[in-house]
C-alpha cells in the first residue's frame, strides 16, 4: 500500500467482537447462545442492507433490536421474563479481538477513525467501555447520511470528515461485504480474514489481506 | 383484500422451485446437493443487495453465477470438469411448485403478471420451459430498472406497464424480504409462507398470508 494518509477502521466484526454476546445469550437460553449469537448477527447485516434498499432507514440499535427479535422467534426461544433488553445492553460492552490494542499502538503515528453502521451512542459507548477514547480522532457513524454499509454515500463520510483523499485512507474491514464496498468506493482497503475465508466474489478485490490487525503496520512500511 | 384489479407474482421462490436445483448439484457434487443449494440461493439473492446498494448492478444471470462460484469455494467443492455451466443451466428449468398451474388456473379471470429479479432471458427460458407463456400478460423484469428488490423503483415497474394503481395490484411472494419491499412500495401484499417461518422484523406487515397459492382464489372472494 502507497502513500497512506489515515486509517479508518470499521467498528463491529474488525475492533469489536460481536460474537462476544455469546455469553449473555447463553445465560438467557442455555446451550443456544451460539446459534442466537450467528443468527442475531447475520439477520443484522441483512436488515441493514434491507433497510437501505427500501429508502426506511432505522438507526442500529433499532436495526439491532428488530434482528435479536426475529431470531428468539425463528430459534423459538422464550424466556419467563424478556432477556432482550438485557442481551441489547451486551452490545455497548462488546470485547475488543485480543490483538487491537496492539495494533492500535504500532500505527499510532498515524490519525486513526473508525467509519461504523453503529448510531453514535452505541459507538461511544463500546469505544469507552474497551478504553479506547483517546486513540481515534474521529468516530464517524453513518447516522448523518441515513444509510448503511456499502452505500458509497457512507464511505464518503471518511474523506469529508477527514479532509484526506479516499485514495490516502487505508480502510480497514473484517467483513467481506465492507472491504469491497469500499474498494468500490475507491479507498486503498485492508482486509482482516480471521477465519481464512473465501472472499464474496462481487468484482472488487482488497489491496491487502491479514489475519491479525497487528500484522496492518508492515503494509505500510513496504 | 379488497378492489384487486391484478395479480403480480414473484418468480423464484414463489412460482419456481430454486431448490430444484439440488439434484443436479448432487450430481455434481454427490451428497453435497442440499448444502450447495442453501448457499447458493442465500449468497444469490445477498448479491442482488450488495450490487444495488453499491450501485454496481449486472444482470442476474450473472449474479446466480458468481453466488454458485463463491459457494463452491466456500464448501470447498472441487470437480475434475467445471461444473457450474450445467448447473447454471437448471436455474432455466427449474420445476414449478406443485400447486401453480392449479392455482394459476383459478385466477385466470384476473391479468396474471411476474415481476422479478430474473433477466428477460432467464425469465423467458424458465416460464417457456415450465408450459406458463400463455398465463401471464407481462413478464416485467428489473433489467430496465438495473437495481434489484426490494429497491422501490423496481416495485413500481408493475403499476407502470400494467397502468394499474398500485393499490389495486394484489403482489404474491414467498420471499420474505420482497413481501415487505413491496408492502412498503404500497401494494396489496400477500405472502406465500411454505414453510410456517416468521416474517422479517422490518416494520411492514402483508395484508394477507398462504401456505399454498392456491388459497389465494379465497382472498379476493371475500
Amino acid at each position: 500500500m502507497k502513500n497512506i494518509q489515515a486509517f479508518v477502521f470499521d467498528a463491529y466484526g474488525t475492533l469489536f467482537d460481536v460474537h462476544s454476546v455469546v455469553e449473555a445469550c447463553n445465560r438467557a437460553f442455555p446451550g443456544r447462545g451460539e446459534a442466537l449469537s450467528q443468527l442475531w448477527r447475520a439477520k443484522q447485516v441483512e436488515y441493514t442492507w434491507l433497510k437501505t434498499l427500501m429508502g426506511q432507514y432505522e438507526d442500529f440499535w433499532q436495526v439491532t433490536e428488530a434482528a435479536l427479535t426475529f431470531a428468539c422467534k425463528a430459534l423459538n426461544l422464550q424466556a419467563p421474563i424478556d432477556p432482550r433488553p438485557l442481551l441489547m445492553t451486551a452490545y455497548l460492552r462488546l470485547d475488543l479481538y485480543p490483538e487491537v490494542l496492539e495494533a492500535l499502538t504500532s500505527l499510532a503515528p498515524f490519525p486513526l477513525s473508525i467509519l461504523s453502521n453503529g448510531s453514535p451512542r452505541m459507538l461511544k459507548a463500546v469505544v469507552q467501555n474497551a478504553g479506547l477514547k483517546e486513540r481515534f480522532v474521529q468516530i464517524i457513524s453513518v447516522e448523518e447520511v441515513k444509510a448503511y454499509k456499502p452505500s458509497p454515500g457512507v464511505y464518503e463520510l471518511a474523506p469529508q470528515k477527514l479532509s484526506i483523499p479516499k485514495e490516502a485512507i487505508c480502510f480497514v474491514s473484517s467483513n467481506s461485504f465492507d472491504v469491497i464496498g469500499a474498494k468500490a468506493f475507491g479507498f486503498q482497503v485492508c482486509w482482516v480474514n480471521r477465519t481464512n475465508a473465501p472472499l464474496d466474489e462481487l468484482g472488487f478485490l482488497p489491496d491487502a489481506q491479514v489475519s491479525r490487525l497487528t500484522e496492518l503496520g508492515r503494509l505500510v512500511e513496504d
